[in-house]
């Protein structure tokens, strides 16, 4: 098996390194991430410049690593174009510093660098915990390895990403895990006015959200303490919610079963 | 009414003042859009850096008009918090030269600067036409016109955001008009190497998509030589595909009437 | 006569435009600038990646203007190498809104625009105007008109750059004219840290200088209300003290002596 | 004694390490550079943005080790401000890969990061081997050691730049040392078209210099087999071309004089 490893808080970042720790154990690992945090590209993909694309000194033994000047999907184009041209099982994007959540999904480059595996017609995971220097990031790395392994053992080939979020919780407080829709947020930007000296500017600051606490939805899962899958561009079909379902709630029942819980 | 004007091909382009040509007959229109191509930046959000905003000398009296240096979505940001408090009844993006169908429409800044439309709670337009240096921007603006008329008129307030797309054709050449869904192609990116003289650079190039052609699609539609709109993200109750259908009907029967057709 | 004319505020900007209405009177002129202010980009050329230049309706009739995603040099290196192959006479930089001076010369991209016309075998001038928002860009604009003359009636038509900069007054209050050398300040950068919402982020912001007033600098002749001419890169014996100052001599007594003084 | 280093062609590079690896024998190293190649940046300083830092996992024990988002101006200024606050003996920016000769120094970010230390009245060296992918980065580093040796011990406390090039051969191949003026060049850049699927681009590429080969200059030392130091915004009175020429000679003998050459 083998896993294509992306992120937007840049090659380096802690997160990214936990889940790559728990995801060798099942698979090769090939990392190619942006050089710098890329907080709010989305989808973007960067079609007007040419991109360099760097090996680095990979922190774990056995693991590639390559740094890209770009976008997340950028990287995850460069990779599966020039880094495993023979193609890869999956697809996951993570660990993400903060939620990923609602309408915020759209603008969140850790979902942009899953929703291009997605396009390539690969199972994507895009992965996320609810904090800011997080304790748990463990947790969510245990979690995408056995999400990945069900993954794979039942042959979700074909695309479809699935958007998870932690609450910041040790492993024994998550009270489950659902398959949800996005949830809807009533927007709380702030545009910031400041000077430097010589003009004007202005800041776009991510604001807390007010969010509509509607059962079913991301948002009110986190709320609940649980653990939240929501499928995004998913092949009806092949991913229907019931299939999704049964995944969520094996993947949840190995995690808090586990002794490292 | 009110109407905020963006695109993606940057304020100057000649696709967004014909738009602006048309709907400065039924509205109070305000642009604000990016000084530079932003083709390809998706929902990309500027958060890391502050934002340089510059009224520009209008191109059309009576119609204020700002460059932003920054996103499609930044400049819709900044509009609404900045430029227009008070608010706008729609937000039309676009005229896109190049069609923004299936897939790409999650990495299209075009659809990009109506998605923060969309968030910020207001009915949405992304408007493109399918051909590079196209003769028919005076029909797309029209249908917009009609378009945007029809939802005012219907008060259809809520958030919702409808993806247009046109055939390069004449008014009189079109076929119809389509309430479709997204088509999936088969990704034809390229990445080409090269090198600048000091090191290796690789350039991702859109190459000619390969459609599967499923009727229903927007894809489809085009083929058909006829309009497509696509629904994304709507309120399913207030905009139903039924009465989806019975604007975009009127519109394309109101076009095709007029004597500019 | 042929002048290119750039700067590093960008292509629409004011005091561009001032200096363009004047040299038009005695040559054809070719704008090609920045589309975004470029302060402090110095000498920085963009090797790394490709570039876009387009032309721009132009606000004045009978001048041709293009503007590049690039920095001032790049500018000038596009301009000579595409736009006016058969070349040019003299590059002028400007005018630039506040002074370019000492050590700060280094990192105007003012400066920058001319250095590349320099290093292009060209005479080139920088001008700057010591305030923000000036109401007297016609002086300046007056005086590279004359300056202009006197470089072409005298034939110097080797590499030399002028490093011109004008006090912000009415042409009745100027003190007279100096050629200078560069001053030295004592650095007055601020670094403003703060937060983003996300993470820290640190700014250097320029604080107001604190100069060596030295008999013969830039600076000092700039404190004595007169225009401060700081010949750079020159060639020593095309361009000796004492010619330039004839040349400066020259210059200040058609300035004043002018009607429109 | 303590030595700021930095470089342009990013905090990663080898060049920047073997460096390092020489001058902490003698010096407590700090290291604040650029995270991306930034050739051709030459004294950029990012005043419209704000700039992150980010402490690194140092390759070498003991070295603190710090990457910016910026230029290599923007890296010296950060680690004077905020970094080693008070204060350095000197600053050596380096190794850069490739020649900065004559014209080119101003374009150079290696050197323009030895101007900002300059200007902030420190001794200052920008250090460069004329070849890509050098086998001889430990000579030019041993060099460094020498120089930063020389210039502490004889108390040349003051702002002086030292552009200092080494032709790409093995100890024992070289044949001297010279202090040089800066050569002139005639400019052999390239403006290459093309076109990325949408729209035509340009892009500057460096050709290969044709230079005035003058005795005296650093283009001339090179061709020689010498090593090049050429003296720049230095301080006439305290490092006079004579004072410069006992320390060169000096530290050209105890190079080539060591067991390991």
């Amino acid at each position: 098996m083998k896993i294509l490893v992306s992120n937007d808080d840049g090659v380096y970042a802690d997160g990214l390194w936990a889940l790559v720790r728990e995801l060798r154990d099942i698979a090769t690992v090939i990392v190619v991430a942006p050089d710098r945090d890329q907080s709010g590209v989305g989808t973007s993909v960067t079609l007007r410049h040419p991109l360099r694309m760097t090996e680095i000194r990979s922190p774990l033994d056995g693991v590639i690593a390559y740094s890209v000047e770009g976008t997340p999907a950028d990287s995850v184009i460069l990779a599966l174009k020039l880094v495993v041209k023979d193609g890869v099982d999956l697809v996951v994007s993570g660990i993400n510093e903060g939620p990923n959540l609602g309408d915020d999904v759209f603008i969140s480059g850790t979902v942009g660098a899953a929703v291009q595996g997605c396009f390539y017609g690969l199972p994507s995971i895009a992965l996320s915990i609810a904090a800011f220097g997080s304790h748990h990031f463990n947790v969510a790395a245990r979690l995408a390895k056995l999400l990945a392994g069900e993954i794979i053992s039942r042959s979700l080939r074909h695309r479809i990403l699935l958007n998870v979020n932690l609450p910041d919780l040790p492993c024994e407080e998550l009270k489950g895990i659902e398959v949800t829709r996005l949830g809807e947020r009533r927007y709380a930007d702030r545009v910031e006015a400041g000077h430097d000296g010589k003009r004007e500017y202005h800041w776009i600051m991510r604001g807390k959200s007010e969010w509509h606490l509607v059962p079913g939805t991301d948002v009110w899962a986190l709320e609940e303490n649980k653990i939240s899958i929501t499928p995004l561009f998913g092949n009806p079909d092949g991913a229907s919610r019931e299939f999704l379902e049964s995944i969520a709630q094996a993947v949840f029942r190995k995690l808090v079963s586990s002794e490292k819980c």
